[in-house]
């Protein structure tokens, strides 16, 4: 049992929490609450914290949940933590009593663009976790293929984003990378196409086919697409507003178009 | 020149910020930024602080913009505010050195509740300003008539969800109920069919005509909607979702919903 706030173990599950560069530097994140541990795959599983009060309600088992999920933690270590050295780790204000620390998953570009009618998302520059976390949820929700994201991205290992992706951070394959051009060069000659979702878009986004391959760009939440990245896509679309709206959040916009892609497939099948 | 951040006006200003019963005992809220300055209805504008820096850039006026605000600011009283008293008041990390503190608008659901082919969103005790702010800015993007609220939902006056709404709390209608029980009464009597976004939904979100007055209950974003509320609605519908996916966020939910019956009301004209 863990009970000291100062115990190096949990002054390292700060760190995780807090800093992008310490999490890249282990190649781990910190996944909280009980959802996020019944999700978490085994193989990445690290390490995993308890409060006395959760391992113990686990343990009892109630619900058929709790049962499954003390099994899952019985198969593994973990270490129990005192509530005051649990409300240092954690990053929420009403933490759970449960940590996972995983494994950063990594995927490879060539596996992520080779599905069969792929469905995409690129990533300008997204500032919000909870915007990242959940676009990554409809991702899931909509059958995206995968999200590929701009170095200059908000990490989607940042706890915020972790938690907004309720899950789909386990399953939906993602990857940061230096060249927005050199992903969409690579996508067009893999006949993927491009949208990107602009103001200066003539056309309604649900007036394209997204039957095929296709991908959508979404810029930052303030600047929107940069003008160099806009240029590159095969068409600008547009979400028609109301109003005096100028623009919709980045994660409603994101949800927008792949469940317009989602209902075109659904009505194929 | 306000230049301490004990000054009384920087208190008060740091109370409205945090305070929801301060807000509402004196019937104001803070708006910051240069936009929502931009977008505020002059009749509501009660108070306008600068600092230095910000109203002698937008005094020097080299955009249009920049001008048309200095014109609206010079209309009315504002004050000008130190660096650090300012930071002290804002409750943004980045402020634009803008702040704008308004009258509260009020709406009476007889006003609401009775435009042809209404549009409506019933929300059920959201908890997150960023989520109830989000939903603001899509439903004026879809058309909404407005947004009928239970008092356990988020305050739309917290910054958070001011900030979020991007302007459009200006201009969509909303207001806090006791019962949404007696609202939904009301819906039904007017012709207004209620359908309540559910696990239960057999029928997908997109197979329901949505052209005549209709409402999109949401609920809260752990738990979803109570058993006894979902119960009052028309019909359940489903939004369908891929992988292991059980909801989406509730601010993507609102707009796909909103959207889609956007989407039929465009055909239609």
């Amino acid at each position: 049992m863990i009970s000291s706030t100062s115990n190096p173990r949990i002054k390292q599950l700060v760190q995780w929490q807090s800093k992008s560069k310490e999490r890249e530097r282990d190649g781990v994140f910190v996944a909280e609450g009980l959802k996020m541990l019944e999700e978490a795959p085994e193989p990445l599983i690290r390490e995993i914290y308890l409060t006395q009060e959760t391992a113990e309600t686990l343990q009892k088992g109630k619900t058929e949940k709790e049962r499954v999920l003390w099994n899952k933690i019985s198969r593994m270590d973990y270490e129990t933590v005192s509530e005051a050295a649990f409300r240092k780790a954690s990053d929420t204000q009403s933490p759970q009593g449960v940590l996972t620390v995983l494994e950063q998953p990594r995927y490879r570009r060539e596996d992520i663009l080779t599905a069969e009618k792929g469905l995409y998302l690129l990533l300008e520059d997204l500032q919000d976790p909870g915007n990242l976390g959940a676009i990554l949820r409809s991702g899931e929700g909509a059958g995206i293929t995968g999200v590929i994201m701009t170095k200059g991205t908000v990490d989607l290992f940042n706890p915020k984003a972790v938690r907004a992706t309720m899950g789909s951070i386990y399953r939906i394959p993602f990857l940061y990378t230096d060249s927005l051009q050199d992903v969409i060069k690579d996508m067009r000659s893999r006949h993927i196409a491009v949208y990107a979702a602009h103001l200066k878009g003539s056309s309604l986004y649900d007036a394209f086919s997204f039957r095929k391959s296709c991908a959508f760009l979404i810029g930052n939440e303030g600047r929107g697409l940069r003008k160099e990245t806009a240029e590159l896509a095969d068409h600008y679309i547009k979400i028609p507003m109301e109003g005096r709206v100028e623009s919709l959040n980045a994660a409603v916009s994101a949800s927008l178009l792949l469940y317009e892609a989602y209902r075109q497939r659904r009505q194929v099948r």
